[in-house]
């Protein structure tokens, strides 16, 4: 029987650290046996064994899932993102719920920047063009000479705002739903509604977390008020932007590209594969070796700390659980 | 009959003010009409017609172009490199010589950084696995976390360090003929020789002329003492790397990848092709819009200024006739 259950994918893989801390404390434990994404029946059977700890990737953590668990005491989630957990009903049900809110922020900024470049200068484009025997040389434009649209300046937000310094003094329009005005005093900022960053940014990029204000933020109608050769980047989460306006939008020869690294279903096969200006990853935000191992230590940590009975040191706070309750409301 | 021929492709493309400052001061001209990159015989039967200013690329301007070509007076580079040119046929000619030299190294230095966090992240890789429908997440690494071997610390070479500032500090092992000392007050730099460079990097980029120094420096010899995660860029010129050894290099599952934007022969066609984590690229470092512009510009300034018979702004300087001499001797 063990006593923790890891469903995230992949869990110490390329550092078997957090993997040790568990033997090491005489934890017994269980690594997804599916080695993917599971759904909520598969959850539920991975736990009915009596699993007091669950160290979770984004699989669906639902009221039923957990009322299906009786002993399931703690969720450590390995991440930021807090949508796949029903924090209301772990609160009815006296589960606590952690997870490691500054780990995976330097590799997701760090991405962002990358899949912009690649935007601005047709990288990917030129890339597979050449490796089916094509030469043809990009225009391309620099991060200094374009309008860069931010919605969301949080952990993410503003660490890509810092690595943007480097590339010159671009027009910054950012958006954020309580503005950090102390960011002012480090950055040159337009703080804008997300209607003016739609019309006038050259490049916009969402840092936002899923929650039912923010799940289809961008639709055919937000879309059609881009610039005509726009590019819009996603490394959020997928169901922010609604993926069959924007497979539509660019089918009609609407934007430059797109950098899509989050999806409404993962593993994605869908149809933006067919398009060839949509720059396509597979959730690799917060997969840097190192970000990633502090993700899954930091995640285990506290699963470790639950089972000894030691306090939690990263329990999600209050804020998490308000933004949940106000949107059920609605 | 025209006074001035623009073999440079494209010209006047995305921005048209470079052929109007032709037209404006009554300067006849002609564009290249074969839309690529010329070879002698081309350049030679174009300039027949008593063409006396050159605005050109990177196409060969050698003795015998020069020797058949009584009438010309100027060349005017739209760009950096002078591999193209023998200057010192030149100048036993009597044919002077300008260039670019500042304007493309920023457009370079940021598609550098691009190509980095492409093969830092596997993005070109897994953009291409998802456009065939499969999804496989893969680890990457930070640029704080890795060491990084600048060889050439110029114009464009430096930016690129300064880009690299705000990725937080990777260990910097650099190199360059003459070492920029001002460089450690901004810096913190571990001037090293090539070997050291490539034996101890994670990232590789190289920022140098063509010259017969460079010519072929790395190959299966320097190649083999890389690690065998190390990641190669070359954004400078083709012919820096012997390309065949670094196909069999990476055949042979040595490196973790390579990023290529200037080969021997271009436009390129070649087996690299077959490489899936050699990410490709057309020549396009200096091809974004502003800096592209800011080139051809630039170089159709220096050309007015000749025809106008006003002093040269921007002549190729003395040294770069020294390093085509040495290496004659060589």
């Amino acid at each position: 029987m063990p006593n923790c259950l890891t469903s995230t994918v992949p869990f110490g893989d390329q550092n078997r650290f957090p993997i040790e801390m568990l033997e090491s404390n005489n934890i017994s434990y269980l690594v997804n046996p599916y080695n993917k994404k599971l759904d909520e029946d598969q959850l539920i059977e991975l736990l009915s064994d009596g699993v007091e700890v669950l160290v979770a990737g984004t699989e669906p953590i639902s009221r039923r899932v957990m009322e299906a668990s009786p002993k399931l005491k703690h969720i450590s989630r390995v991440g930021i993102g807090l949508d796949s957990v029903d924090l209301l009903a772990a609160r009815d049900l006296g589960i606590k719920v952690s997870y490691t809110p500054d780990a995976p922020a330097p590799a997701v900024a760090e991405l962002t920047i990358g899949l912009m470049l690649c935007l601005l200068r047709g990288v990917h484009l030129s890339n597979s063009e050449l490796h089916k025997g094509q030469w043809q040389r990009h225009f391309g434009r620099r991060i200094a000479e374009v309008t860069i649209g931010i919605i969301g300046l949080g952990r993410i937000g503003t660490r890509v705002l810092r690595r943007l310094s480097s590339f010159g003094t671009p027009r910054l329009l950012v958006n954020d739903v309580l503005p950090n005005l102390q960011l002012n005093r480090e950055f040159k900022l337009e703080w804008s509604s997300k209607d003016v960053i739609y019309r006038e940014a050259d490049v916009i990029s969402l840092h936002l977390p899923l929650t039912s204000r923010t799940k289809a933020l961008i639709g055919s109608k937000e879309l059609a008020m881009m610039k005509s050769d726009a590019l819009l980047i996603n490394t959020s989460r997928g169901g922010i932007i609604q993926e069959e306006a924007l497979l539509n939008s660019l089918k009609s020869g609407h934007l430059n590209g797109a950098a899509i690294d989050v999806f409404e279903q993962e593993p994605y096969s869908g149809p933006l594969t067919q398009v060839d200006r949509c720059l396509l990853t597979a959730h690799m935000g917060s997969m840097s070796l190192d970000c990633r191992t502090r993700m899954e230590i930091e995640a285990t940590e506290e699963a470790v700390r639950h089972i000894m009975n030691k306090p939690l040191l990263s329990e999600v706070p209050d804020e998490e659980y308000q933004v949940q309750l106000l949107h059920l409301k609605e």
